[in-house]
């Protein structure tokens, strides 16, 4: 228990301590905090109190604007991190609990934070590790006979992502323009007609970065994955469909990707770790690992239109659906050889559950436009104008919920562009 | 005319004035140079001479570890050191002529000089220009009926490259390891058996960031295109044909990527640009420019295998046989609001030119291992361990060479792993 309230339901008990970066409007510079109930704490007051014998002189990290030099450290640094910080804001221990000054200058209400991206991310990946996914895309796209490519089950499927248009939380993003195509016509120039949401969620790589040619074994994985965050890779459906062969989607996504700003790691994670699902065929060497490293994660999209004071749920999933596990997806990319960096970040693809409910995308829930989606005392086949998207995650269990925060953003309008 | 000698021959004459990064034994600190003739002209040492309206409170640019800061002008600043440059490094300017201890600290041989990658690169994007390339491709990965996909000849296909694997000329790549697989039976992982190379150019990107949601009319693209270099998109033959449906090509290509230092500015350039290629059907709005800003640029590519002392020339083609230009690639990628950072950078896709001698590729070349290239007294199907790859790359005119350095890189043997 800390000495700090955590309201019932919150997201950000003591057990969880996820870091973000933030700023206030007293103070503009960007610097680290840890959420706990809902305040912030700013680790650039408190940095003099990490003391243990890795920290105490890695204190300069929490200085920084970002997180990149604190993920750039080892597993062990960040455990020593969390036990710091579960010791400081424990009721039992008086160092901040008792110090009226100190506590002020340490502690900002997250209503008064703005919050940015945690980290400098050097390069984005995008798997695509959700069977029931490939499988419904793969069937509207190319047709049953072809829905999941013979490549699928023995690989996790992935792509480079464009990292400049990643934003945090709250950030809106403007309907793209682009080629559209309809069967049978020339393609047209115009705003998307099919935008959509995919509900993901994204690891951030840590550890100190890897050497040109050298990969990182499955066994050694973990120690190169920080922890997580929520995200929304906005599709615009009509300009993926027509732009995406062969070299896979490019001006689709590229117009923005929404992520959660508060890293929850994997300490925090690790009570929820569940049994891998079975895979068929057996992994190959490189990907065959035993350990449970499969995340029991409640997942839910809501929707608020225009006008409307509610987050409408159109579907829930759980993370435990993925195919292929994060030791797997990190022990593929870096198997050629491929260097990573503490900060890139690797999105899980779309999270979709086996049942028509549990889908990750309009794409999938209205299957191509078909059929409507109610969202409140209205309906959607994609997203409107805007429409508020949020995605909700949280694990629960043994009375303590883990959960991720925010991952909200306003789909604007079109702008005016010159036809 | 220089006051510095230029070899007859140099890739790098007062017309030229590349920019890159470099350091040297004696001062390990990367600092931005020129090249002229055989020596680099040190921009930190002589950032007090840039007395121009624009940049003379911009100076600190010249004190940067990249060329970020300085991309992130604009292109009168640029124009402006240009001007500057070609006026200190002139035969009738005593400022640095007549100044032996200031042309002492201001000038570093080549040969004395490690070079770095010029930019800080947030962001990489490959592009398939080449309808040549892109039709010998598409024959042998998908058969001459599907060679070039419906939207090829509507807009610049690309997709999201690695950016973190992007390495300067002179730095040896390994063979990567893969999933590999025959026809009819299962994958294995083993290193790559079809290791290529990719004759390419790129350029970068510069201007101020522009914001996510806005475009860059085909317009002002010039404005945002700060120069070019020569790129070899090393390519896992086998890798990438298991591994590309659906999403693009992945592992196959981001074990290593390798670009030439110096970049040559667009003002360098601009007495090469030639007519554009007709286009059929003609391009959409946001596509349309009639300027020309097809380049003619001389490429080739070489070929030094183990114990051999010469760099055996295995294809020839040039620049102006793309088919889709600067201007429109990067109109097309931000049309959908996506945002772009001074330093990113954007490849041409292999060019290769109509004829069999004239293929970016050994993919091509070797017509998918049908028959043999020869190089030297030896022959080659794909590339062998301790091959060293090169690209050449050079405009010709009125007496003027203006060409892009050394593009090289040799292929170590795959690195041992478990299996």
């Amino acid at each position: 228990m800390s000495f700090v309230n955590v309201p019932s339901g919150s997201d950000f008990p003591i057990e969880n301590l996820p870091y973000g970066v933030f700023s206030t409007s007293c103070n503009p510079k960007k610097r680290i905090g840890v959420a706990i109930g809902d305040q912030i704490l700013d680790l650039s007051v408190v940095k003099h109190l990490f003391t243990g014998p890795l920290l105490s002189d890695k204190q300069h990290v929490f200085e920084e604007s970002t997180l990149n030099a604190f993920m750039g450290l080892t597993r062990p640094h960040w455990t020593e991190a969390r036990q710091t910080l579960q010791k400081i804001l424990g009721k039992n221990e008086a160092v901040l609990r008792d110090d009226a000054t100190l506590r002020q200058k340490a502690f900002v209400a997250q209503k008064d934070a703005q919050m940015h991206l945690p980290a400098d991310i050097g390069d984005y990946t995008d798997f695509y590790s959700s069977i029931h996914h490939a499988r419904n895309v793969g069937i509207m796209f190319r047709g049953a006979d072809n829905a999941l490519m013979p490549n699928w089950t023995w690989l996790p499927v992935g792509y480079h992502g464009r990292a400049s248009s990643i934003v945090p939380s709250g950030t809106p993003i403007h309907r793209p323009w682009g080629q559209l195509k309809d069967e049978g016509v020339d393609p047209v120039y115009g705003p998307c007609k099919t935008m959509d949401f995919e509900l993901e969620m994204a690891f951030f790589v840590g550890g100190p970065a890897t050497k040109l040619g050298e990969s990182i074994p499955i066994e050694k994985a973990q120690e190169h994955i920080f922890g997580m965050v929520l995200m929304n890779d906005w599709s615009a459906r009509d300009i993926q469909k027509w732009e995406y062969v062969p070299l896979g989607p490019f001006l689709g996504k590229s117009f923005g990707t929404t992520i959660s700003p508060w890293i929850v790691t994997m300490d925090a994670l690790a009570p929820f770790m569940v049994e891998n699902p079975k895979q068929d065929p057996a992994p190959l060497s490189y990907l065959k690992h035993d350990d449970p490293y499969t995340l029991d994660i409640n997942l839910a999209i809501t929707i608020k239109p225009e006008g409307d004071n509610t987050d409408h749920v159109v579907s829930r999933t759980n993370f435990n659906t993925l195919y292929w596990t994060l030791k797997q997806q990190l022990a593929h990319h870096t198997v050629n050889g491929c260097n990573v960096r503490p900060g890139d970040l690797m999105g899980s693809g779309t999270v979709s559950g086996p049942e028509a409910g549990q889908y990750g995308s309009m794409l999938e829930l209205s299957w191509k436009g078909t059929k409507t989606v109610a969202v409140g005392d209205k309906t959607r086949k994609f997203i409107a104008d805007n429409d508020e998207v949020n995605i909700v995650g949280y694990c629960e269990g043994n009375g303590v919920r883990i959960g991720f925060g925010d991952c909200r953003g306003k789909l604007l309008p079109a702008l005016p562009r010159a036809q």
